[in-house]
């Protein structure tokens, strides 16, 4: 697959995401130019292989990715469109609606720009988590907007497939929806689980395996940037949290043997636990986009 | 190691941990005998190499190991014993208090039994699904009533170290406590997690990663089985469960923006669960018990 669209990529932002992009795309012999607000961790990137650091007077590139966490991703869009950083523009953060509004409401150019989301991730932090293989077979949400342009649609769709991930363009309100259910919500389960180990003895920790492992290990993601994420998908994310409280609420009534009719509430869901358990086992995600036609992106719409 | 007190194990129930802990004896040359209330599962046990069927007449084991489903434990301790299996008895359930208490109550001989856990297991369940390295390096907690004798706890200590495992003393109710918190209460709460997903659409679904993976994982394990080691375990998985629907709908009101105090909640759960995490992940277990004294068994004491 040759790629022509994208040969100069500017990242804006040398975080865990944003500089495994960076490198993804120097191994495919992208020009990557790289920015932060700290310095110190673009040097990070710069060292780590992933690119060079931007420079005034840079040309413009093909494609700008704001890798940021969600509250800044309006503001360093709109200047970086102000700026005329780049022809194309899209972003990485893991919610999308409230962006979008906020995007419109502030006169960015919608035309050249289409959210994103990269759907791999990881729970350290930084450059040095960095790896060029992260998106890897993964789907990338892309959001397009009624005003994004075919070419700008391309230019990202052709980004993606250069990180080696599955483009799937999906509503910005359904994307919301379904990583409150598959990620943000049970970020806050797995926190709450590993919470109660805060102070807890060593016998009960000298008992625990891979199940307590497993359950708990995103709950290590950076508090301030999941705040973050978390409340630019508050309601979505309420939302499943109450359907889960409500199960384990019920759950522990019935153990409490406080309810006579509530025992049947704890096999029912056992046996919901378990075929859930099914689905998303059984789940496979489409095979991965090999060709794109010359304009239609050959991509799997979803939603 | 030599370890001359166990020669001739009967192992009563042939599911996924009886059978892994036949095969673990029988790799270091001990006679097993095999019984289950299902022939075919025995059959199928024995073709795996765990050992050989049991039989009317088989010489007394040196232990007899009880691995059905928690409410069966006492039934059939009972009539080991009365049928004289063996010279000593332990089982594998997962919550010991209540088994015990019942074991006092209809009078079993305590002098001669182990209440045990080994803290190994598998979401799959059947011989089948049995693996002689289950419990390798892994905590296998005893639970010794007083009137247990010290041949008693010698000979069971002996067994879990030729499956490999790490015995741990530790009281009952400690026991039951911290199994409430790393294994019971995160059961039903990956089962919240799942339910969610047991009618979802593909669209969903196919956004979801390693994540989600991992949350979900032991909800795959057998209903009938989960809600047996549940309701033996009851107010202990009750008060966990309370405490994570306590943080979970905080963090939901926080999201919904009904409480101005509750934001700080929201980022007080992100932070006490990181610190949770940490301090799982920090968790080292003792190293191996490489060699028992004579007398006193040189077992960790929790508690």
């Amino acid at each position: 697959m040759t790629i022509v669209t994208v040969r100069r990529v500017a990242v804006l932002g040398s975080g865990v995401i944003g500089t495994s992009i960076a490198l993804a795309l120097r191994h495919r012999g992208v020009h990557v130019d790289l920015a932060d607000r700290d310095p110190a961790v673009v040097a990070e990137a710069v060292r780590l292989g992933a690119g060079q650091a931007w420079a005034d007077g840079a040309p413009p590139a093909d494609v700008v990715v704001i890798a940021t966490p969600p509250s800044a991703v309006v503001t360093v869009l709109r200047e970086a469109q102000r700026l005329r950083m780049g022809t194309v523009y899209t972003d990485v953060a893991s919610a999308k609606a409230q962006i979008i509004a906020l995007a419109e409401l502030t006169g960015c150019d919608l035309a050249a720009y289409v959210p994103g989301h990269p759907m791999g991730g990881r729970e350290l932090s930084g450059p040095s988590a960095a790896r060029a293989d992260l998106f890897i077979g993964r789907p990338w949400a892309l959001c397009p907007h009624p005003a994004t342009g075919r070419a700008t649609l391309r230019a990202v769709t052709d980004l993606v497939a250069l990180c080696g991930a599955e483009p799937r363009l999906i509503p910005a309100e359904v994307h919301d929806r379904a990583v409150a259910a598959v990620s943000h919500a049970p970020h806050l389960v797995s926190c709450a689980i590993a919470a109660h180990f805060q102070e807890t003895d060593q016998a009960t920790l000298s008992l625990a395996g891979k199940g307590l492992q497993d359950m708990t290990r995103i709950a290590a993601g950076a508090p301030h940037l999941w705040r973050d994420i978390l409340q630019h998908n508050a309601g979505q994310v309420a939302a499943v949290l109450e359907t889960i409280v409500a199960d384990l609420s019920q759950a522990a009534a019935a153990l409490r043997g406080c309810d006579p009719g509530a025992r049947d509430a704890l096999n029912d869901l056992l046996v919901r636990g378990a075929r859930g358990h099914r689905q998303i086992a059984e789940q496979r995600g489409p095979s991965p986009v090999e060709q794109l036609g010359p304009d239609t992106p050959d991509v799997l719409e979803i939603g």
